[in-house]
């Protein structure tokens, strides 16, 4: 892999812990910065149809994230993968027992990942590389 | 739009309807001549965690299509869209009576579109944009 890969790569997996981590804290501001404001845009919440705005995807994020408090969502084994300007990252999401899998897309913006396509569905059940086991309870 | 732009989205749209028809008629010949054979492939069938490689994406389709017979998949609302050498379709899935949102995603190769991510889910309804009416029975 050369140099410029890897660090093409580490800054898409930047770009997708970034959502999480907006995502967790509930901060929509964050998450405004995360999402490209491009004609092509696409959000597939669990059980939804697809918001094919930005006008309509930032929408829904000021609704699910309004007065949230700190949401228990965590990725777990990211895969980013390059296809040009496109950046790819497929992973687990969890929350609190509910498991999902998703497709989060990105496009080079300013030399910055920007999401433009997230999907996220329901596992039957989490594969085991995905377990990340509980923090031990303090003796 | 430029005639070259509108010739690659029907080209895209064509490949998405390809699969859907080599889907619906289980046709494991034609669902292999769909899928790119690249390093980087993602299937997420409903409910599944993803498959991450052309051998484990092909058994699975061999598994679903097998002495299916015709399986009653339609896809409605394509919205496709080009991003460089990559493709991207989103649409809807019925089957029978559950619906599904997919997003699918192309790469050019020798001029032609090839799959490789398939990410389907359940939405909680069908949205009226998606409804096809049932042929009207004979009088």
């Amino acid at each position: 892999m050369t140099d410029k890969l890897a660090a093409d790569l580490a800054a898409l997996q930047f770009a997708n812990d970034a959502f999480y981590e907006a995502f967790a804290a509930a901060d929509l501001k964050a998450m405004a910065a995360i999402w490209a404001d491009v004609p092509t845009i696409f959000c597939c919440h669990p059980g939804w149809p697809p918001l094919t705005s930005h006008a309509e995807v930032m929408a829904s994020w000021r609704d699910i994230l309004a007065d949230a408090g700190p949401i228990p969502v965590t990725c777990t084994v990211p895969r980013p993968h390059l296809l040009g300007e496109v950046g790819l990252v497929c992973c687990y999401e969890r929350f609190a027992n509910q498991h999902l899998v998703a497709t989060n897309l990105f496009i080079r913006s300013s030399r910055q990942w920007r999401m433009f396509h997230h999907h996220a569905g329901p596992l039957a059940r989490m594969p085991e590389e995905a377990v990340v086991p509980d923090a031990p309870s303090r003796p």
